[in-house]
């Protein structure tokens, strides 16, 4: 099977930067996304002095996830596809559509990035530790494990489905706004019970800040199944049967 | 009158696949737009202890649908033309855009795909059950079938006016943006009324998993009506004509 | 000066549907705009017992307006322009964009779709009477004007720049988003002090349901002179310019 | 290094207006964002009798700066690319995509923008002052500028990866939303610590009309700093990699 790569937008330019460039795009773009999203749980904590959560909290989370993850995965589209989660450098791989070394070259660059948006953020808020990710009251860990897997299937289709399929068409356009709002759309729904995570990197991040590794393969393994069976089914089920009637060699 | 296919993107490409990956595809995509929606429900209830309906949570309701519905209809624009909802394809039926035989399979596929979704939510959340749609403390069954006649009916007619219409041009490319933004917003009107279902599968799922089917008929009636005059109205009023004057074959 | 018409999307066709059938779709979009918009204030006051505003109703409005006008623009875009508003419509008429006739049709169809819309939400709501626009405490009339024009402005300046204007290019694509969210914006600014209604029609459909009148002329003065004052400073000064350096015919 | 323009979406066009007509888009734009975006700030104290910040109106701030300022970018893109903040226009300076008279033209029409929108706001409300940005209770004032900092890089990075990169493709349709959405994003990470500027005309106007200059330089060194180092990273890493490979004429 070719190697593709997911690009949002002109897959012809992906081709021309160098792997390290592309760990930088991805460097940077998991730094803006966990720094508005992890930034968010940090002032919900200093306006209501480490409140319980709230409604209210959980749509800041959502829009403040939404909305940065859409722009992080615009700002690296171009550069290296724009993954920002190491569950979707895992889908990409299972289908083919990414090597293995460029792959981790992407995942180290998403944890390098999620690591330093939290040490920027413990500086700039004078002291707030980024809050790691948990599984919530009366919530088991085979639960939460679940609702990762789930939460993160859809995730990864969208990535599939919206940047990755050949037949995309003008749902390219708007792939980095879907990618962003179905993370926001889950934060509504998982908040409470596992944190809606969908991302290792974003869990890496404040688990080595705060040094908080309570249930934390959770936030591994179920995105990379999740992540991981979105990108086989997306593939052999819609992908390849197109490659059957299209053997063309253009993408 | 010639059979066209709702698809938001490229027509062409629709016409591909067979039924039953179609079918697929509107299952996985009414299984993640339900995820997200019914578990917002549910996160509120796990916030609040399942405390009353407060504006804070009716907006994150409305966020949760329409970011959920915006990315639902756009995993599947390509494959299945992205209905995720029996009230759409019963409004593409009868104005003549998808047979009666693949419309069942829709209507199936999508039914199922709300009921797994409330049963890996139940299962996820530790036992929470998606809450049953129900009308309204001091609303009659007939202003709640009003309510989802009208919302619907608007719900319908942007998916004819933004992905079915062959005029649509550019509007084509932020299609399932409008689609899920006027469920959004109309779950910010409806929501204290009729919970503001505008489609049988959202409230199927939570009637079979909660086994609850008080005033249910509603949820079927009130949305098949409204899509059903919106397909009407916008295929012979503001589409047909389109075809006396353009009366070219290349749709 | 030639009569161009106010189409989001593709202009040629804009020129087939009749002036009843434009006049339908603008019907229709201030129906579903003002159910949604006016519902949301109908659905707060149900759930808070009639309570005083808070932050998060004002963000229920805001939102429900945003994406309820975003649709209603896109969804008779390229039959009518979208409208949607009399004050639309008037920026259009002073700029040279629409006719005297066809605007009156606009303004009438959009009035009729309010009221109608407002019917509607008092029979689904089982008795709500869409909340009337008025000044808030301690806030002049002539505050309140200043405030309509200045909001409404920035209305339809985005309405030229984003979809009259011939040099709008890809922004066309995204225009009756930027709409929908101006009037979003504005609403979480003016909301506490004039309503921030933007629209005659939006104030028009609650005051004929409720007959309420107070400071009625307001929410048209308002309007009409930010409106009118955005069609001829865009047109005259952007527009304009450009007929002279680009004295082609084909817009 | 030849100066490119930095327009979202036709960039041909961008040439024709003269700078006087570039900054009259610069002031409007810079107008209409301000009064929404200081706008909210006044309501949320309107509503709660100058209440201390709470969630809800963290993300009523969020919103309408996201939604403004997508929607000012959008109205100025074709005319003078839509900077709206002098952080933007000293990020394309120093990565060489704007002139120096130009770029002074643009920031001197920004600031006279945001002071016209603050002193409109206090009629139009009846006498509230825009809220003066001010450093968070406990954080210091290098906290401050270094989040000032680290929030203003990711704008203006994502200014050059969705607007100016000669790659963006169709990247730029959504570029003036995701530059809106990451101001939004931000803000609900550093609202409550620095105010979440981002902009010094956003924090020029409020400062000017109330005559309040207490740590004033936070937002001129941080925007700018940032902005800088973005404009910087971005072109000469992945811009100017990409003139060397591509070496036409064509941009």
């Amino acid at each position: 099977m070719p190697i593709r790569n997911i690009a949002v937008g002109r897959f012809e330019e992906a081709t021309h930067p160098d792997a390290l460039k592309q760990g930088l795009a991805e460097f940077i773009s998991t730094l803006v996304f966990v720094f508005a999203g992890s930034g968010s749980g940090i002032a919900f904590n200093q306006l209501t002095n480490n409140g319980a959560a709230t409604p209210a909290g959980l749509i800041a989370a959502a829009i403040a996830h939404a909305f940065g993850l859409f722009v992080a995965v615009s700002i690296a589209a171009n550069i290296s596809g724009g993954h920002v989660n190491p569950a979707v450098t895992f889908g990409a791989f299972v289908g083919g559509n990414i090597t293995l070394f460029r792959g981790l070259v992407y995942i180290i660059a998403q944890l390098l990035g999620s690591i330093v948006a939290c040490f920027l953020l413990e500086f700039a808020t004078a002291g707030w530790v980024a809050p790691a990710f948990s599984v919530g009251a009366g919530v088991g860990v085979w639960n939460a494990l679940v609702l990762e897997i789930v939460m993160t299937f859809g995730l990864v289709y969208t990535v599939y489905a919206t940047a990755v399929d050949p037949k995309k068409g003008s749902l390219g356009t708007i792939a980095p706004i879907a990618i962003g709002f179905i993370v926001g759309a889950n934060i509504l729904a998982g908040g409470p019970f596992s944190g809606a995570s969908m991302n290792p990197a974003v869990a890496f991040g404040p688990a080595v800040v705060g040094w908080s590794w309570a249930n934390h393969w959770i936030y591994w393994a179920g995105p990379l199944i999740g992540g991981g069976l979105a990108g086989l089914i997306y593939e052999f089920v819609f992908i390849s049967h197109t490659h059957e009637q299209l053997p063309t060699t253009d993408y």
